[in-house]
């Protein structure tokens, strides 16, 4: 079925250890629909300024995301740039030039309305309820946030959890979010703000899916290089979203595996800069990862 | 088949997030054989002073540990002092009383010296090598170590390893001793030091398993609070190396299985001070643990 996703799309410009590189394509929304056009039919709502290369917009229509619902406004586009050290896991943001994403008043066009599947990617708490508002009673909600907004705009991010069914959320942010260290009494306090599931990325760690009762640890794929974490989370929450779009599967098992296959998405992303390893994946490659991730994690009963 | 440790055994002084205690039994030697005591014989080899409390040295009976190797001696046992934040990850030491640890020569009783499987706890790697000079050719070799000797006896740390099969060793100090980021690079460049196996642990991330060509992740056990890590990575080690002793499968699948055993045993010792969680458990309990390890990290084929 298909998934809808609203989120910023950006040109990076990103150093790390193994390089850097200016005015690359970026932005969860990018990232996102990238990451989950491997599985369903992806609808995307971002804005872009007059600066946008047409080649990035060629790039998304090869990979048949829909852009009905992109805008291309007057003005820049949203720039991010930022460091990694050593320790990949943690960006340092260098600048931050919102442009057109200041003014962004996300409209879902009409042939959207009825998507069964939403994702609202790390964007203004408030324009996720605008979002939201437009669209006919989804199935199922995922959202993504970040510090800034956890900070800045609490009370509105609590109203938006209020109506998302799966938090996906990095590990420091959810101890920011909840004030608990113990990770464990952090999913379940934000359980108590509304969602029923909590995703909780640690990066080359690993992701922690809380439900109900359970958990579930799955390993990060252990890679010799990873040459630029940028939108590992979005192309995570990708591939998590775009594989229960694909199957309409719900359960616990599915989620399950929907986080390996977001782990795998990520995996690939982290090898090189921008999107360049997800840009054209083989699926033969996506289902050998998978099935390295079940070698990587398996023991046998005692 | 019997299981010979050498080590330390202290006193310790420790202050977490969530209380504090002095003169509380510590020790690798002590969380190790303690740990491995479930699974398997276990020998002593360690050094404490007149101060040491005979209770603790009846608990070690109980427990069947063999302690013809414990040696007490004039001067105050080894002491510890040391705090956590609410990074429950990283210790801070506070201070550090060597005493008789400073002159201990390690004596393997006779009755030792066929002893198949040795681990090499913490300790200066000259006296690793010394024990492992007194026993008989062992089929199984392990050792720990810790940025202490890696800063002060590189050199020496590096003869031992020529000898040691299975390096346990953490992430941070994998890192320093192989100065590479990359864990995959690490243990690549650990094996071309002497071991087969390389055992990093992660702390509240779990543990990777390095062989020849496979690397295993197993998770760490998501514990609402964690109370008291210290000893977490010699408890870790103990089940580790018991479970292997007692099924003398050193094949990787068994390697596995003994990872995930390690982990069980130390997710126990990390809720409570000191040794108070793993003195007494009942065999149920670790085996329902396992089972706990089974679920948090089971999904299934795409």
């Amino acid at each position: 079925m298909s998934l809808l996703v609203v989120g910023s799309m950006a040109l990076d410009s990103v150093k790390t250890p193994f390089g850097e590189a200016d005015d690359i394509l970026g932005g969860s929304a990018t990232y996102f629909s990238t990451s989950s056009s491997y599985f369903t039919d992806v609808r995307l709502v971002a804005v872009v300024g007059e600066d946008f290369p047409q080649k990035h917009i060629d790039f998304l229509k090869l990979r048949k995301i829909d852009i009905q619902g992109l805008e291309r406004t007057e003005g820049k586009t949203f720039r991010w740039k930022g460091e990694y050290g050593y320790d990949l896991n943690e960006a340092h943001t260098l600048d931050t030039q919102l442009n057109v994403l200041e003014t962004f008043q996300p409209k879902i066009p009409e042939g959207y309305k009825s998507t069964p599947i939403v994702f609202l990617a790390n964007i203004d708490p408030d324009l996720q309820r605008d979002v939201l508002a437009q669209v006919e009673s989804p199935q199922l909600v995922a959202a993504d946030t970040m510090n800034f907004w956890i900070e800045g705009k609490r009370d509105s991010l609590l109203e938006t959890l209020k109506l998302v069914d799966i938090l996906h959320i990095n590990e420091a942010e959810a101890r920011q979010l909840t004030e608990e260290p113990s990770l464990v009494k952090a999913a379940r306090k934000i359980f108590s703000y509304g969602p029923k599931t909590v995703v909780i990325k640690r990066g080359e760690y690993g992701v922690l899916l809380f439900t109900h009762d359970n958990v579930f640890s799955a390993p990060a794929y252990p890679l010799e290089e990873v040459f630029d974490p940028t939108g590992a989370g979005d192309t995570f929450a990708g591939g998590f979203m775009g594989y229960l779009a694909n199957t309409m599967d719900f359960s616990e098992a599915a989620m399950r595996r929907a986080t390996v296959m977001g782990s795998v998405m990520a995996s690939f992303n982290v090898e090189d800069f921008s999107l360049k390893r997800i840009r054209d994946l083989d699926y033969k490659e996506i289902e050998n990862r998978y099935r390295e991730f079940k070698r990587l994690s398996h023991f046998e009963d005692i």
